[in-house]
């Protein structure tokens, strides 16, 4: 193991067993900087052969970094030491699509047939971004990134179906081009945009309307770029409505042991 | 040497030898597929350095593939038997800025002090973006690529400076990101483009009044994509003026033993 490797994994593991303990539960934003975060879904095993079809199809919104034996709270590969029943500092609990908790822990509700699913976030390429010196603008308003449902929808598997949410960050044309580059190297955590310029051609009326997260100004010399988000897993889900079903709360994700730079296809 | 190399060079020096046997005099699109062409600029070794400066200080719309030895008409690395005063169909020479004569070939007007530099062409990233499936308007359309001078300045060196030249496609935003990723891995062909969308932000008022080529419709749902361009070079070698200088007629390219997938960076 090379010498940045090894601090991702003491860095991954030291917040990880930070959160275990209780002493920490507000969002993981900023937490082990290097290190990729991910979105969790814990689904029970009669639904997690479908759902991880539709990951398959579906690679830009959904890529998927790890996913658990059933029943088993480790997910090897993204941590060493990892529970994933107690290494987020919030979760949601789901029942028919009603979120019914908020708990800080999962070991009550925990069951022998839970498949858990890590899946690539955008905080990994936004890292890339800002690395380069590209302005990202709700983080400048410190606000959460605009998110819009397109009418591009994502190819269905069982009974997982539904439109393709994306995030929106208004970026100068020249940056815009570099942001393109420079996504294009993260497929395993969104990759490259799916949409530049026109957003009325991908169903969204009003920018300043974003039907999930904050509204951030455009100005007139910016473009609005489109990436694939990880709230489409969860809005699908949602309208699943599952019996059962786990995800972390938002802005508290699972903070593994990889790196943001070696997750670069090249 | 590869079988695919050996294709381009006995491809390259095939179209180069009917060439100079005056077999053939139109425009080089077309011939030999899958080899690179190239822009041709000779100037006199006295301006021979700050050109090449030039060209180094502003690598996208002036890719240098080969330079010759003062005097020599050969290329090496470009063309094995390669002879530039009589293997292009068609030149142009100019004296202090003036076009005075477009010979076939240049044994009469060669000089012991010539120097020789083959630019990259659009051609090589066309045909990526072609075999991608990719529209190229101003092909469907059957004129030439529609060319802007910019408000963008190129970086000078000694008498040589002026403004950026592009060239400009329409694309849809999908084929645009996808057009961004492919062009990118042609650096020495102009590389990635320089601008995307908002053509008034880099001094271009009217797309339907290009400064060089042929307008082309842009569609409502599609993106005007900007690409630094070979004309640049030749905009401002006109600008400067020198005493002597010899250029490729318009269309009518050097055909080089190169082959375009080899010129992909990754």
């Amino acid at each position: 193991m090379n010498e940045s490797v090894e601090r991702g994994v003491a860095a991954g593991s030291h917040e990880r067993l930070r959160i275990r303990a209780g002493a920490f539960s507000g969002t993981t934003a900023g937490l082990a900087p290097g290190n990729v975060q991910a979105n969790l879904v814990i689904l029970p095993k009669a639904l997690a052969h479908d759902f991880l079809r539709f990951a398959q199809a579906n690679p830009k919104p959904c890529p998927v970094l790890a996913v658990s034996e059933p029943g088993s709270p480790r997910l090897p590969g993204v941590g060493e030491d990892l529970d994933i029943r107690s290494d987020l500092p919030r979760y949601r609990v789901w029942r028919r699509g009603d979120l019914v908790e908020e708990p800080f822990d999962l070991f009550h509700v925990w069951r022998d047939d839970l498949v858990s699913f890590a899946l690539g976030c955008s905080f990994s390429f936004e890292e890339a971004l800002l690395e380069e010196g590209i302005e990202l603008r709700h983080i400048t308003c410190g606000s959460n990134v605009p998110m819009y449902r397109t009418n591009i929808h994502c190819a269905p598997a069982g009974p997982f179906a539904g439109p393709l949410v994306v995030s929106m960050r208004p970026l100068n044309p020249r940056d815009a081009i570099r942001a393109i580059q420079i996504t294009s190297r993260f497929p395993s955590v969104h990759g490259a945009p799916v949409h530049i310029g026109l957003p009325e051609t991908i169903g969204i009326e009003d920018l300043a309307k974003p039907d999930y997260g904050d509204a951030v100004p455009v100005e007139s010399d910016e473009l609005p770029v489109f990436w694939a988000c990880g709230v489409t897993p969860q809005a699908v889900i949602a309208e699943v409505g599952p019996d059962f079903c786990i995800t972390h709360a938002p802005g508290s994700m699972l903070i593994t042991d990889l790196l943001n730079s070696r997750l670069a296809s090249l």
